[in-house]
């Protein structure tokens, strides 16, 4: 329930809106929501947490954003449409100019997606929000269209949509750890701050894709779940993924002067990405590239499922990469 | 997504189960959740945080078992059936018999309500449990069977399930304000800590009550909550209410030495009794009766709905109470 005793009341006002395509909005018990006839409705909860998720002092704009977009690209790997959410939200002390921000932030990519507050809670505590986002799949004759991790097969294709490593790139200017020309660290902010998800590119990718994942934790990692999930393998072109870092695929920043190592390991293993990583059979390669430019998504082609299990990855010259990456030990 | 990074991968595995109702359990970017035909989902999210709902040396089973009971007592409030929930968890730190007893805690409530979990997230951070909890209600002739708090009529019964007061009664001989008979200190507690969401009774009531709420703030405030939602007034028999608090009614403590005035402001106004407070018509008294037989929950008229709006307690003479109690004014 939406409902908090003395001060944080006020906080529902924040988030109180009429209700749209929910029978019932913020107030009641329960939120009622009426799944259309034929579709399952898909469901994913994500906590943010100061300290761990963003930094004390990060802007409640883009954070109210940031929290909403995490769960929406969870639903994007799925394949659903946006509907609804629920937030519950902990805060320290009730702060109306951040709670305005805050709000501001993440009503405007709700409404973006159509996707409805429909219920939540607040309460005082470490600031932590947590979010359950609600989505639709369509069933087609008996059948469920939405992506799954698990349906990679040996000979599909691996994409990988937008770029990679930007959201680490200004992480790590932001610790001080390098240096990047003004225009180049505000985009990669805006990548970390404000992630893109690819609500349009999953919903596209149904019935063509064999298997999806959202890229959150590093492209490796998250390429692991689908391995694992299907049973299979992958040989990957590291040079193609390793391009689609930002500081290397924008014509304003074709010097910037980041090791290549380092470069590397951003785009495998930097996280906080929100593109999508998916497989496909070799014989949709068109409709993979009508699906992405439907979708106005970009996405590239960066290596191919192999029956035997294992993550492989290939320099320029086609030879195996001898270096590890963080999240590759998980899973190699 | 119910993935972490290192070693919170591991608290996964004491919630992994496999899938029953939903089609996809935990591990995928979503669940998917199939709800019958004719069926609205009822959606409720209640976030718990260490300090402010629970004592930092709570034990952890019985944790478990609240932090899911409040959110079904939400959907025992819309007369839902419980079919699934997620868990976000931020934990400070790996505790592995912490989470073993929690989990079990958790996982006991939800089998004895058919209660899935489908999903959720953990992270590292300041203790935080965040459940959203997806129920079923019919939906008939395209009208939804859901108890509202909006349905309550002039001249309609005021009912209470159970008992009132017990959990604060707890609170306050934990805090050592009163000192308790150890039994009577025991059951208090069993109270507090391990509430009983009124499921059954809940979905009894469908078709029969007017309105419903689940006593999660205090009876009072609660009520308020309907009265607004309503566009209505009560009055209420204080000495009815009083006496459902278990230092009055169980026959072992009949001589507890607390004073009426406080019995009176903890079965008003204690909160966290997760019992259900609602109204019917006085023509389907019997009806009610018989519903709460079938739920073997017991319930208590109370009072009435009335045209004039605010909330009048009566005392045991039927004169008006003058004292206003913690959550009164907020509707008074």
């Amino acid at each position: 329930m939406l409902c908090a005793m003395g001060e944080f009341d006020l906080i529902a006002r924040y988030f109180t809106r009429p209700a749209a395509r929910a029978v019932l909005g913020v107030g009641d018990d329960c939120a009622l929501l009426q799944p259309a006839p034929g579709t399952q409705l898909a469901i994913s909860s994500d906590m943010l947490v100061e300290g761990r998720h963003f930094f004390a002092d990060a802007d409640p704009f883009t954070l109210g954003h940031k929290a909403l977009a995490v769960n929406l690209s969870d639903l994007a790997a799925c394949g659903a449409r946006p509907l609804a959410f629920t937030l519950a939200l902990a805060l320290p002390r009730v702060d109306e100019p951040w709670l305005a921000a805050f709000s501001q932030g993440l009503l405007a990519l709700a409404d973006a997606h159509g996707c409805e507050l429909v219920g939540g809670d607040t309460t005082q505590g470490p600031l932590n929000i947590c979010i359950t986002v609600f989505g639709e799949v369509p069933v087609v004759h008996g059948k469920s269209q939405a992506l799954l991790r698990s349906g990679a097969k040996a000979g599909d294709d691996v994409y990988v949509s937008g770029t990679l490593g930007d959201a680490r790139l200004a992480l790590e200017a932001l610790r001080g750890a390098l240096a990047l020309p003004p225009a180049l660290l505000a985009h990669a902010r805006q990548r970390l701050e404000q992630p893109t998800p690819r609500v349009a590119l999953g919903q596209a990718l149904r019935g063509i894709a064999s298997s999806a994942i959202d890229v959150s934790d590093g492209l490796l990692g998250d390429l692991g779940h689908i391995l694992r999930a299907s049973g299979v393998g992958a040989t990957l072109d590291a040079a193609a993924a390793v391009n689609l870092i930002a500081s290397r695929v924008h014509p304003d920043w074709p010097e910037v002067a980041i090791d290549t190592e380092r470069q590397m390991e951003f785009a495998l293993s930097g996280g906080d990405d929100y593109e999508l990583a998916f497989t496909a059979p070799a014989s949709v390669r068109e409709a993979i590239q009508a699906a992405a430019g439907q979708a106005r998504a970009p996405v590239s082609r960066i290596g191919r499922i192999d029956t035997a299990h294992g993550l492989r990855l290939l320099d320029e010259a086609g030879k195996p990469l001898q270096r590890r990456y963080a999240s590759f030990d998980h899973f190699a």
